[in-house]
């Protein structure tokens, strides 16, 4: 049974390991594949995105362990949710948001149950004593209902949608840059659709307007002289981003994650 | 068969990827868990103590392998390290001081069986050439006797243990400082009793007093007015820890790892 | 079966969960191991320097995977190659040049059929849409012609070998500089026997003269006066290395990757 893991632990401390440690102590079988360590630390949003983008690529069954916990030891639940295609465990502070309205059948389960706990619960660190240990349990077909009470009110974050200002103009945030220094961006598809793109329109982000939305990175790109030229493109998170050949567009534009870029649509019309 | 790797190689080089082909060249079923590659370069000591927080989480039977190794190709000895609990298999340079301690009936091999090396052995990179194909081979159950000698006088470390001053005073340190800036002191539970806390037990660290004892992170957070407030808390590696909530305590007190905390204790009575 | 991941992804975004998730998608039994992300973003030639260090270590019929893509979604053909002892997939761009010619019996094919593709298949992520199920497809038996023409004029990179100017001089490069400052030369034993080293040969860089050829790291450190002395020695690649003891060659000699090195060899005689 798969077991991921995706924290904002690092990979320079002792807690990932011990996390590993722990899950194999309660199922030497489990087989743990790491997403990420990387999450900006106590930032949820991110860790939120990040999962959202990671955990349907999975074999339907795996077990997505998730920690990315600012209130460790206060009031927020611990929690597993389960449904008809995975299971999460972590804390209840919004990091399952994205994932919720994507799942079918789901039920979430506040962790009381400490039997399930590794000994002694240690006040600081419920990813090892907490998360790690249901996971592995979860791995060996122990059934959700055995580790607490059903919920029907997890916390969840607001959307992730920009907001229309007015006819044309909508407010957008970067929601996150990436290693390439590609700017994800929160517009979908159903925010600006080919026919939009085609009749004109168009992006600003500090001043900056951009109008190349591109298929591929090299689109267009008869010679280097385009090296540096920034366009947009719908990334594999289903998001369009801002991106530059070969260099990092978050550089090139002075972009932050959290800033915002103003979508203009050219018109718009009802049913769009 | 359970193998981890903790190493200070760091992830970006071909060390780490040289010693999982190794392995898995010897024991193909070999299942290869990472605890860290992140320990500083040649830090013996951070990786002893990264070691102890980590290695009894896994099963029974893990082999442990942990390079940290300014002295390659020098003198010091390639050692297995046999247990009724686990492995170890690395140099013999202290890396392992803390756990000897912990473990029963330990033996102590020196490897010399060059059988069991990767040929040819390169005088840089014993991780790949010694630790790794040893540890497969441990995996795969060859008795630890058939690596080499027994040796009865393996490197330990120096003890992390504070220094008592006087009745009242205890000089102690900050063996580690974590990725959320959390400061790891060398102060344990039987020099810091909850009795010698309620009586008014304080640290000192950087002229700053630390009078605040806390269970939870969020314990006693009433208001967001505590983010930004230091306090103790005692961690998940069973050693005071110096935090704050939401913001790096390291950065709030200047605190550096080795840097002088001391504690002063309200009263010692004899037998404490 | 094993499948091993080399790319410059970066372990902080979704990037690397992805391709994993979308292996174990199509072979749930795959058992993934990870190089490293870390290669330079968009540095094929140090992608293929670290695949170079690697893949070898692997047991016979290990995938590996190697991701490093500049021209994503652009004409660059996506590839497999299979031989006697390995298979690879990833980008035709020069990232397999140092692995042809080691390999017997080498054949490159050109990854076309969609029907073992994950769908759709993004502009932007190939990693995850392409290589990824391709190479988990392999794992489970697929024959490398299913997949597309097999392709006679792959990309290869320019050789690494130094250029000799004359008799004496070789002008050589630093090709790596790892993690301990260790900077890695293109300086193989044929362009420097230990005969040449008995004779007198000698490095320069920076204007520092390098003299010292040792066989380990604390080779005649008779006492701790050596410990910043810079010395050559015969790295774990097969390369020749500066390094220097218990401290970062590369900071001491204010050196960096793609740095000219001179070989000045003592004598060259015809033949060698």
């Amino acid at each position: 049974m798969l077991i991921t893991l995706l924290t904002d632990f690092g990979t320079a401390d002792y807690f990932v390991g011990a996390m590993k440690g722990a899950i194999l102590s309660v199922n030497e079988q489990a087989r743990i594949i790491d997403i990420t360590h990387e999450i900006p630390p106590h930032d949820i949003r991110s860790g939120a995105f990040t999962l959202l983008n990671s955990y349907d690529t999975f074999p339907s069954g795996t077990i997505h362990v998730a920690v990315v916990d600012p209130g460790v030891g206060s009031e927020r639940r611990p929690i597993l949710i389960s449904s008809s295609e995975y299971y999460f465990v972590g804390p209840d502070n919004g990091l399952f948001t994205y994932v919720y309205e994507r799942l079918s059948n789901v039920r979430v389960y506040h962790l009381t149950n400490s039997e399930f706990f590794r000994q002694p619960v240690s006040s600081t660190f419920q990813g090892r004593d907490v998360f790690a240990p249901v996971a592995a349990a979860v791995s060996k077909g122990t059934r959700p209902e055995r580790f607490g009470e059903e919920i029907d009110d997890p916390v969840r974050l607001g959307p992730l949608t920009p907001q229309r200002i007015d006819r044309e103009r909508i407010d957008a945030q970067i929601i996150s840059i990436d290693r390439f220094g590609n700017c994800i961006t929160n517009i979908t598809r159903d925010l600006l659709t080919d026919d939009m793109i085609e009749r004109g329109a168009r992006l600003k982000i500090n001043d900056r307007a951009i109008h190349d939305f591109r298929q591929y990175f090299k689109d267009g790109a008869d010679d280097d002289a385009t090296a540096g030229a920034v366009f947009a493109i719908w990334g594999s998170a289903g998001f369009l981003e801002i991106a530059s050949n070969g260099t990092s567009a978050a550089s090139l534009l002075g972009a932050s994650t959290g800033q915002a870029v103003t979508l203009f649509q050219p018109v718009m019309r009802a049913g769009e």
